[in-house]
């Protein structure tokens, strides 16, 4: 079985897979399977693992076509559902069970159509549907919702698709940034991101687009050009309270967004994460200030550069593309 | 001029260039020079900036022929020299002017000659004289060396060659490290580094190579399989207190681990960065602990895979190959 193993100085755990690759079977340049080898297209739903939940028109069933998104577990998964966590100690290091699940969110039966508002709808639908349902395991902490588009990006397949990963576990960039919100609340009382929409709102210059209930924008400081947030307007920690006036409006947000960034980058690689609370235990522990010192959003990365040894040794970022052009460019596709 | 801008939530800081580069101008797939066209080659002298520093053959001229290894101002800086810090708030955020250096230590004169021992030896010789000259300034917080190799690891020429980087700020990524040592330090009294160097040579799984004043293991949790790491036995937690003997023995570990590299995973694109203590005025600070709990390092990390938004929006990392079974073929290589 697959293991998670904690970075005692970095309090970091990671996935340590049990069926070693060796060193020749890394290739940087892998390409994404075709459209007539892909396994994700309508029509192919036998050779999938079976789905777990499905958007379907009337009277198609289960595992057949006929569905307009799907959710399937992921065909290698890294963490499995099945088992207790086993958290003990190895010499001087922690380890635990790969205690979780993996999910693909298949946005569209078809390969070659983007996500546009019908469907973007779906979508959002099925990420909270999912939250929801995994938030009841109390042997998990964290549901983690991202999005690979486009090979550079890490995506595996070339339909459209999102992922879903829940961790036993809060992860190192979810606790670091509860960290942060959570000191700037105890020094302010106030919630950091209502503070940063509003600042945003006031100088404006950072707006790329606004929607009744959400605000893009581009954050003052980025870790990559052209970088851009989704935040809803309503102070809300779960991304799963969402209601469905909100759901309409975060799907035309969204779709709207990655149309904009496809326009003025030619449709780069881009990656996308829904950063929400932790799950029930925690926020448990964590009562009296976690609903009102966080705030779900939306982080949006195109791939633009190559991370080098610098931003992987330092942490440290350079920015080729000023958050107030890249939002002009932006406010203007 | 180009300025550096603080993330509130994360506490990042970052640099946002002054001039702008449009969206058309990102291209992901920009080939590195060719030598032909090889700038940092011997006989170009004329065309980079006056060099900082070099080792000489005998006779030789700045700026002309003649040397074995060469430390240049990078030509287009992020960070510069002249003036004042000017930290000050905006709204509600920080920013503060891009006071510090940017510099490339060309390794050796000729274009295909990898780095081997001989020249190794001056290649460490020049971080610890870069270093020592630079920590006076006590303008700067940090002085980082880094190495990219390969296009797919951020290198911008092909020729043999490292870089450096001194900063204002303490990169975020170098403050976990310090807060992380710093609280196993208070809790066991003993710095980790050493502990983790202990625990190492009784497991000798994740053992890759010793020498006499050194010790070269892949870390228990790391962050991409066949990463390793370069530790001195001696607690020690600034590299510029390298002595001579220790210069040689880093020489031969170095250019040994980056052979082994290349041999099991055909010279994959690589980065590696050596981190040290930040410089005299937040040594003073931390006076009581800081020399005893942090202890410098050096990190190497062959680019096999493509950070994904799982990765990037995580902080959490899945290796492919177990470090117990990385550190087999490497020790075996």
């Amino acid at each position: 079985m697959h293991e998670l193993r904690k970075d005692p100085l970095m309090n970091r755990w990671i996935a340590v897979m049990s069926d070693s690759m060796p060193p020749g079977e890394y290739h940087l340049q892998e390409e994404e399977a075709k459209e007539s080898e892909c396994i994700l297209c309508s029509g192919r739903e036998k050779e999938t693992p079976p789905e777990i939940t499905a958007i379907r028109g009337n009277g198609s069933n289960p595992n057949e076509p006929g569905w307009l998104a799907r959710v399937i577990p992921s065909f290698k998964p890294i963490l499995h559902v099945e088992g207790d966590l086993g958290r003990r100690g190895v010499g001087m290091y922690d380890r635990m069970n790969s205690i979780g699940a993996n999910e693909i969110i298949i946005e569209t039966p078809e390969h070659n159509k983007s996500t546009e508002f019908e469907r973007m709808i779906r979508v959002v639908s099925l990420y909270k549907e999912r939250i929801a349902d995994l938030e009841k395991d109390l042997r998990l902490r964290y549901i983690l919702i991202y999005k690979n588009s486009g090979r550079e990006a890490g995506a595996v397949y070339s339909h459209p698709h999102s992922q879903l990963i829940a961790t036993p576990i809060i992860p190192r960039r979810i606790k670091e940034e509860l960290d942060g919100a959570k000191q700037y609340y105890s020094y302010k009382e106030r919630c950091i991101f209502c503070d940063i929409i509003r600042e945003e709102l006031r100088y404006g210059q950072r707006v790329i687009f606004e929607t009744k209930k959400f605000i893009a924008f581009c954050p003052y400081a980025q870790r990559s050009s052209f970088e851009f947030r989704i935040i809803p307007k309503r102070h809300s920690c779960a991304f799963q309270e969402i209601n469905s006036e909100e759901i309409e409006d975060l799907a035309l947000m969204l779709s709207a967004m990655l149309k904009k960034l496809g326009a003025i980058l030619k449709n780069p690689p881009y990656n996308y994460v829904i950063h929400t609370a932790p799950n029930m235990i925690p926020r448990r522990d964590h009562w009296h200030t976690l609903g009102e010192d966080f705030h779900w959003h939306i982080e949006v990365m195109p791939r633009l550069t190559r991370v080098s040894g610098f931003e992987w040794g330092s942490g440290f970022y350079v920015i080729t593309t000023s958050p107030e052009d890249a939002a002009k460019y932006l406010r203007e596709a």
